[in-house]
């Protein structure tokens, strides 16, 4: 029976639920003193999976009473079956699901999913655009010559500013388009590619989470559209003389190795652009980037994902030349649980007046 | 006798002038071609003032007979005074004109000086935004962990993104603007100082050369301003709980040294600002960023510029921490010299037909 009869609006519609905030973040009061005023009678658990020593908690380590009734769940890494029974609605802290593929509650179409797409657009386009421009104006170059106090003679180098030069985005979600939007500011062309056709004003928009301010929420970037589901239709996108090439995709079992042998080949017929990969390793085949690196097919290459991670400190890739690598950190913000919270309190809000939620995964495409 | 009484039009009021054009950058025939064909009689030479081996050409080294009857000139660095006796216009291809101080022809204020102020705008943000995203993100730690195949734990650091970041640009100029429009898109707000009041919307155009798409021509960014002429209206200014800070203001002898030790010492009490340096390396007492740098009273810093240039092999401030030093290079990019012979096409038509030059030089300001 519901308390709206009571008070006459729509108090206590989450009363029966119980939700945990599994995540590397410090308890905020604040927002569980706000949560819970707004949603009557809903329990709010907080678990900050960050341990001391910077290695993160598992779902085992935390007492089982924590898990006990949870039919909300905020989360990073999917928890084993048992403790997530009973359910409802999963909100991940990541913006694709590739690591829940075979879990049981992800092919139990009753589990809503919902995606935090949106929250981690600002800081990865920043990884991506800082990538580009250390890569543009030799920062590692002048870096290690501060080790020795060389000045080296500024004619002894060529740099090309980002004016007229040309951005292909391969998967042009939230992630892409605010790299788009800085990228444009930088006088660059954009190239966006989707997996299916936007050939209208609509199809363009983005109505996932989205930073004020950020992005190109409206699809008004780009100055050409590419789409296809087939390798070659990606291929024709990197046939485009392309300046940088930014990787925002989901990956998933048709996304996979989507740059290969053949792929770097056709970059390097090309400007040979700058590949940035800030989706998974797996978009990659490692091997033909190595090469790609070595022979100069492509002008650097900057990876915030690798396959496997970590990296074995003797993998190869460590040692290719003008590659940035960096451990999955560029996700990563200060800000970045507070924007998590905010989706997740939109969808709790959503969820207390049966309105649709935002950011729900597609199941078929798992994003 | 002008030939314009022949053909009724402006033709060959640059007809008794002789054009040289010496600057690092080998000879451009279709330009000459094209200015030539416009401005007819003008007679235009070329001096590639770069040497083979990536050192400049002094204007001594160049044959006598080249700067025989000189009248314009574009060039970097001031030649003899007895070279360019007869030079009545002077191209520099610098933004200021600090290294002309006390050159007889910049004494005399017959010769219009133009600097080729707004050609480095795009290229010099990239740099500044590049050095702060470099900094904020951590490149250069994960690009030394890379030595070792070292993954470190995405959370043994924090991460800040711009958004909601404050940004203030001392000196906003054509340089200044070009930063600010792209740190706008990264979700800063911008604060701007100038030397006089920008009060009006009016005062606060800036009708330098400014490359299409970048920049802040209209003055429309940022959300304060600030001005002054004294070190108290600047130690204001840097009070401003600032997260980056760019130089971008000439250097004049009310300028020099004017980030000294008690600017840092404000800095370290607001949000220990990241201090980017494109402008000389006067303006900063480079002992006081040192022991700033050590203290932690600024967060990091990055310089293209220094006291002297080249900086000795074994000054103190390579080894600074938090620190990029780069050889004065913030400037360059492949497309500069077409934009410089931009500047000079548009002043040459300016004196051609008896209209105001752009970029002409405040003597009294030096920029």
């Amino acid at each position: 029976m519901s308390k709206a009869d009571e008070s006459g609006g729509e108090v206590g519609p989450l009363a029966n639920d119980v939700l945990l905030v599994f995540t590397p973040v410090a308890e905020q009061t604040e927002w569980i003193k706000r949560v819970t005023n707004r949603f009557e009678g809903l329990r709010v658990r907080w678990v900050n999976s960050l341990k001391a020593d910077g290695t993160i908690l598992t779902a085992r380590e935390v007492p089982a009473e924590v898990w006990d009734g949870v039919t909300i769940l905020t989360t990073f890494v999917p928890p084993p079956e048992d403790l997530v029974a009973k359910v409802r609605l999963i909100q991940v802290s990541s913006a694709g699901t590739d690591r829940w593929t075979n879990h049981p509650k992800y092919l139990d179409e009753n589990t809503i999913f919902c995606t935090s797409n949106g929250i981690h657009a600002p800081q990865i386009a920043e990884w991506v655009i800082g990538a580009w421009l250390s890569h543009q104006h030799h920062f590692q170059r002048y870096a290690a010559h501060m080790k020795t106090g060389y000045w080296e003679s500024p004619f002894a180098t060529h740099i090309e500013d980002s004016t007229g030069l040309r951005v292909g985005i391969l998967g042009y979600g939230a992630i892409g388009r605010a790299c788009a939007s800085i990228a444009r500011t930088l006088g660059m062309e954009v190239y966006a590619y989707t997996r299916g056709e936007r050939a209208t004003p609509e199809s363009r928009v983005d109505d996932s989470y989205c930073v004020a301010g950020t992005g190109d929420r409206e699809g008004l970037i780009p100055t050409r559209w590419f789409h296809g589901t087939t390798q070659a239709a990606v291929d024709e996108f990197l046939a485009q003389d392309l300046d940088l090439l930014v990787l925002s995709l989901p990956l998933t079992p048709e996304t996979r190795g989507i740059l290969s042998r053949a792929q770097f080949e056709i970059l390097g017929k090309g400007k040979k652009a700058f590949v940035a990969n800030v989706a998974r390793g797996g978009h990659i085949d490692q091997d033909a980037l190595i090469e790609a690196l070595e022979s100069g097919k492509i002008r650097g290459a900057a990876l915030d994902v690798t396959d496997p991670e970590p990296l074995p400190s003797d993998h190869p890739l460590w040692r290719a030349p003008n590659l940035l690598i960096t451990p999955h950190v560029s996700w990563k913000t200060d800000f970045l649980w507070n924007r998590l919270l905010d989706v997740l309190e939109i969808n709790l809000e959503k969820l207390a007046t049966g309105q649709p939620l935002i950011n729900v995964v597609n199941r078929q495409l798992h994003y």
